[in-house]
């Protein structure tokens, strides 16, 4: 007797399957039924919709944060998945009072000072209550700031670099981000380093609505320091006025560090067949930053992969190997979620076949994936992408740099790493602002976002073939 | 002996002309002279940074519009107008703390609020400092308030009606605002005539990025209650969550009506020769809002008329009538400005030959005149519109509605009123909110706006001909 191959692994994952789930496949029609039921259904939106309206803010620690472990838990344990609370120590910030105005500078009015506007980054320690009062130094490069060094000491250093929204427009998003947010994130530590009183970083995002863009900073335990974003609009007064003469800020932050919290990671599992010890993640991040309700950042990413398991269990469809839905903890200020997943399975990463994160929003068209895989592997996804061209998200980019985010201890280790293409052109616009909420997403985008999780994730958890480990340079 | 006419008011002119001001005339060659060394001057551009910058927001009463009173005065003695200082007493409203959350609805998970993003508006009284607890109701129009209106009392109306940024973008941004801003004013009052303990009404302008826009609400003076904007955002979040149950809201806005202040509208003449009696006012609103340096509104009208007077003493050219620069105080919160110079003048409102004033501010390109003029004397206007041709502001259109701004009352006296034309579709984006700053002014935009209005303004100050008086219908 003879059965060609896919009917015979057909066969078998039907003798495996528990109950009424029907067998697994890559074939075509089964793609294209997983990719329609997924643009179909308003079961990921709604749960948006939950998660940005009635939990919010999600910052590590907060009540919020332990609500929408509960809400994601319980909305999959609805579904029929098996989930798991991940326990994960995680840092607890707590914003405080932010303001700031310009207290003193040349041609100033008598009476007259200029308001701030700018938000704490997150791990900024505290002003005293009353302020402090410094010169503002204006630098727009890490080396202005070492020609300058010897006028840093008990001053306020301010980043003045523009995020780069001309990239942005051509596609290049992510590199545009990555240039502004370097100054986030160690342009204070280096502030610290020199004697600053305090460091202010211009915001690093597109929108010109005096906006400002939090995130995190990473400061010397020992040397730490209060540090803000300011709005591009008050980064450039304070530019324009220190070329008039010197300026002076009276700056109040009082954020806290409180003990670290206990928290989780939501792992919620569809268990495969055949290969039900092997395992592909589609995950998103639960954690958000606390100036906004998250929406694209990282809602979308958490509620579309939700929407994989939603799909393959309305369509009674069972995967070979187990696809684990994670809701990511701490992505935003420690990466704790991740870390203590890869820690936990560090012995048998080999297991791990395959990881999927959505973090760069649904606020535009998903138009492919971005697969951390070895060259000689990419030509095993073209059934994928004949599966996803339908719905226009037939692009596969291969990623030669590691990422940064909750996958990035598993792509060093070698695990597979697959991220959806979105175009995230306005992302940057938002993120990490008060204004992402739920209205930016759109119901279409969230759709189609989805359809390509859940049809990646299906295609990856039933592959017959390896798809090696993640390119050498991850390593 | 015969003159031409023309030729005989040059040689009038020039035998009037004090010092070496050369003759006026409205010949092309002057005309384009004018509006050559508008477009080649960065001095208004100057000004607009110094008033931005060095004073910033500019409410009345506030030390802004004090220091901008000054700032304005004085470059205006330095060009060498004669400068008069009008005195105005206007309302003082200093804005609180402000601020709210979502402190229980249908869903809301344990230990959870929801932060409002909200700006007091104008007017607005206080709530107790610790604030006050209320049930929100959601209405989305006039009519469905007084449906409700046994619901009303004790409560907080929030009025949730959509800019319409479609109006704006079809070049009806006017119309659009005209539409939202009735919300804004007559809101509160007709909320608190039911009994409401506040009201909240939908921000009104074009952008989503969690932006406040403040503004004047007219509330009876009996009868004041507190009122705010919220942002677009906020008020989506509400009305969505209002559909799974009630919404309670904590509020908390502290602003304070002191005792009306000492003020001024800046008056600075460039005195006419034959017909120095008669005045064409050339203007903007010098007050702002606070939220913002005013750039936009109207930091740009203010700058640009004092460039018209730059521009005409640069050529060192003096026209027949006076031509009188007004930097207007108190338009966003009483328009007691306005109503001072009107009733200053109100016996010989004759003599008020023109009056323009700029503002829709100058972030877009500004393409012709807007005349409160009755139709038979359009066709007077057809040399200034062939000397504006060529920088694209050769539009001319008659208005033949009465509008809202520092010209008001002389318009329904009759004087005769002329804006400038601009492209305003981004203009609602940033107006009354804390955008509406320096950078969103372009250079380029700043010197056709003074194009335009410095040829008008001569224009009208050199006609030979009568221009009648404001159409039958503005009285
Ligand atoms: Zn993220
Ligand atoms: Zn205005």
């Amino acid at each position: 007797m003879h059965f060609r191959k896919p009917l015979l692994t057909a066969l078998v994952a039907s003798l495996c399957a528990s109950g009424a789930a029907v067998a697994q496949s890559n074939d075509p029609a089964t793609l294209a039924k997983i990719r329609d039921a997924a643009m179909a259904s308003d079961w990921p939106y709604q749960r948006l919709e939950d998660m940005t309206d009635l939990v919010g803010p999600r910052l590590s620690g907060s009540p919020g944060a332990a609500a929408a472990v509960e809400q994601v838990a319980e909305a999959m344990r609805k579904l029929g998945a098996k989930v798991t609370l991940q326990p994960v120590k995680v840092p607890h910030w707590v914003r405080g009072e932010e303001k700031a105005q310009l207290v003193e500078y040349t041609g100033r009015p008598k009476n007259v000072t200029q308001n701030v506007v700018l938000t704490a980054l997150g791990g900024s320690s505290a002003t005293p209550a009353a302020g402090l009062t410094a010169q503002v130094i204006v630098v727009r490069s890490f080396e202005e700031l070492k020609e300058r060094a010897a006028d840093v000491k008990g001053r306020i250093v301010l980043f003045d670099v523009a995020f780069d929204q001309g990239m942005a427009d051509r596609g290049l998003a992510g590199p545009a981000y990555g240039r502004g947010s370097a100054f986030r994130t160690r342009g204070p530590a280096m502030a610290a380093e020199l004697g600053a009183a305090a460091a202010l970083v211009r915001s690093v995002g597109g929108a010109d609505y005096r906006v400002v863009h939090t995130g995190v900073t990473r400061l010397d335990e020992n040397r730490r320091i209060p540090a803000a974003a300011v709005t591009a609009e008050d980064a450039m007064l304070i530019a324009r006025l220190s070329k008039r003469g010197p300026v002076t800020m009276k700056l109040v932050l009082t954020p806290k560090t409180l003990p670290d919290a206990d928290s989780f990671n939501v792992i919620a599992d569809l268990p495969g067949t055949d290969k039900a010890d092997e395992v592909v993640i589609v995950s998103g991040h639960l954690d958000s930053w606390d100036l906004a309700t998250g929406a694209n950042d990282d809602a979308t990413g958490v509620t579309a992969s939700m929407g994989v398991l939603e799909t393959l269990k309305k369509l009674n469809l069972q995967p070979r190997r187990t696809i684990r839905m994670v809701a990511w903890m701490n992505e935003e200020n420690g990466g704790k979620g991740g870390a203590t997943y890869h820690q936990a399975n560090r012995a048998t990463l080999e297991k791990q076949f395959a990881a999927i994160e959505s973090d760069n929003g649904a606020a535009g068209r998903t138009f492919g994936v971005l697969a951390g895989i070895r060259p000689q592997y990419e030509k095993l996804f073209a059934p994928l992408q004949a599966a996803l061209l339908p719905i226009g998200a037939g692009v596969l980019q291969r990623r030669d740099v590691i990422g940064a985010g909750d996958l990035h201890a598993l792509e060093a280790d070698g695990v597979p790493s697959f991220l959806p293409l979105v175009d995230s052109s306005k992302y940057f616009d938002y993120h990490h602002t008060p204004a992402d909420t739920f209205d930016k997403v759109q119901p279409q985008d969230l759709k189609s976002h989805t359809a390509v999780l859940a049809t990646l994730a299906w295609y990856l958890a039933n592959l017959d073939q390896p798809i090696g480990r993640a390119p050498e340079q991850f390593r």
